[in-house]
């Protein structure tokens, strides 16, 4: 469970069927659990390159969307499993994004007390982040991945081609977690994100090598999030909170990476408090994010509530709460503690901040 | 997670709440999970032994017995948690039998991606098996341990005298796992339970330290199933598939050692059957277990129902079911793959034997 973990990525849908067959060779049943997307854009070419084109290979297809990922959804995943006999020896492919990956990751590793399984992730938020590191997760009610646990798949194949077919959205939205690993780690990637004449599919998909890299070398220092593997969640313990929060208004919807992208001008905010990053640093990431996503209306009331939800965070120790911070572009600071005025200071800093129309 | 695991036994109290301590300082607030027994006889107990007498702690009881041992179960229990605000700090003691800390392994495992947990095991079952070797898991319906993992405990702390309260059938029950382990594989401990004059509390207590260093040594050559650890699964195809079958039957009950011992006198047929072991032994096997545990009553058409649920085991690969058979007294084959007629006639065998009134 603990052994190195690296991702393919495959760059033609030759070297993807090879991949794939290699790792089916003397398996049992395949299951391929994907949502309504991924089972209209890729599936039909995954089962093409499975034995007898997926004839028998076992197909559970999900609502997409965070709704899904809940015990319900696993508890019902758990009794196909059994009903269409899935054992020791078959494996399970989570065709999909984020969701498909941590609740196909979570059903396969708890279900017999763990099954093989293989993430071929579909979107960009996936083959950067979500597939890759072994965390697996389902909610509860309106608290994100609240259960999980840490299991590796066997294998997570990379096909940037899948991206293809994603509503600009979706790419948008998974961008904020390379732009991330950017902030957090890679201060070259970031100048050549700033740099890019377009923040364009044809871009993305060329960053997709670098982006997954950086989360690859931290998983592998550090498995089980102990240290340095919380420099990930930079962003993310105000934009868990915001995706909450939306989560709870109905009628509104926020997908994860744009909660990530907010959360991480207020964290940056929270970084330039704390004498991390300088003001032109905040700068440009606030700019650079408000220029690629939508703004976020909040009301003072409500960020008591984003408080009370960080709370919940899986970071927190003793009921601090628990954020990674910048220490400049390209490096950053786990463990950090700061007061509530200053995330007040910091929501505030996000709400007003401008964002061209 | 694959670190070494022994447990400790623990013959006094004192060395029992030094035992805790050193594991609860430095930790945040400390979750109890208890059954109805348990908080019956041995919290106050244990509560005595924390800071501030445990009333900083916070009791999750549970009713006991299998039924208990549910995702529903489990979905409470998570609530919980958040509700008291259970962090990465703090720990959870499961203190009760096979359920509480199969159920709470889970639970604990699983909650924000893994929470600490200690095992305080109070039955016979639980000090020389359940609470030993990482494996956790609650049932699918009437399915047993469909859903779980393989996570170790922080420690696992076994105090005999807690067996002093349990109702015999219950000590009885745990005994057929302590049997199990002599009979795969130490051959002394078979002799020194035949030789002892009444199988009764004083004696149980006096072998715990043998029996659970079988499993201990079991599990620390393989952690995770892949092999000799199968040994373990000695009575338990058929055992479980009986114990299924009495969950299916409204108005019967058996208790999970009780189904192992008498799957131990079906499985040793047919090890019989496969040549491995004499009639000699296969009669000195039955007549011990006839003499200290009840028939079953089972008509023929049962017996299919039987091997449907077997077919439902976690051992198995390509519908095939997977054995662990006797290779003399102290010694077991694993992945043994007898005919289903070999089963039917072990059934045959099992309702037959003479068990004295």
């Amino acid at each position: 469970m603990m052994n190195e973990h690296a991702p393919y990525i495959l760059t033609d849908s030759k070297s993807l069927e090879e991949a794939l067959s290699q790792r089916l060779t003397d398996k049992g049943r395949i299951f391929i659990l994907a949502d309504y997307n991924t089972a209209e854009h890729c599936l039909p070419m995954i089962q093409s390159m499975l034995p007898q084109d997926g004839k028998d290979c076992m197909l559970m297809d999900l609502a997409a969307g965070e709704d899904a990922k809940s015990l319900d959804t696993a508890m019902d995943l758990y009794r196909q499993l059994i009903t269409y006999g899935a054992d020791r020896s078959s494996v399970m492919i989570n065709l999909g994004g984020g969701m498909v990956c941590d609740l196909g990751g979570f059903v396969a590793s708890t279900y017999k007390r763990g099954m093989e399984f293989i993430h071929v992730p579909t979107t960009v938020l996936a083959q950067v982040d979500a597939a890759i590191g072994g965390k697996t997760g389902v909610n509860l009610g309106s608290l994100k991945n609240m259960v999980g646990n840490f299991t590796l798949p066997s294998a997570t194949l990379i096909y940037p081609e899948f991206l293809n077919t994603l509503p600009k959205r979706e790419v948008m939205a998974g961008f904020a977690e390379i732009l991330k690993h950017a902030l957090i780690a890679d201060h070259l990637l970031w100048t050549k994100i700033l740099e890019a004449p377009y923040i364009d599919l044809p871009l993305i998909k060329s960053i997709i090598p670098e982006a997954s890299h950086v989360k690859v070398g931290i998983v592998n220092r550090d498995f089980e999030e102990k240290g340095e593997r919380k420099k990930l969640n930079f962003g993310h313990t105000i934009g868990h909170a915001l995706e909450s929060l939306i989560l709870e208004s109905p009628g509104k919807n926020l997908l994860h990476g744009e909660a990530v992208a907010l959360g991480m001008i207020a964290e940056s905010y929270l970084s330039m408090k704390a004498g991390k990053l300088s003001d032109d640093e905040l700068k440009a990431i606030s700019d650079f994010i408000a220029q690629h996503y939508k703004p976020i209306e909040l009301d003072r009331m409500q960020f008591h509530r984003i408080i009370e939800l960080m709370s919940h965070d899986k970071k927190n120790k003793r009921s601090k709460v628990n954020f990674t911070l910048l220490n400049g572009i390209g490096d950053s600071l786990i463990d950090q503690e700061p007061d509530m005025e200053d995330v007040m200071e910091a929501l505030n800093y996000l709400e007003r901040y401008p964002f061209p129309a």
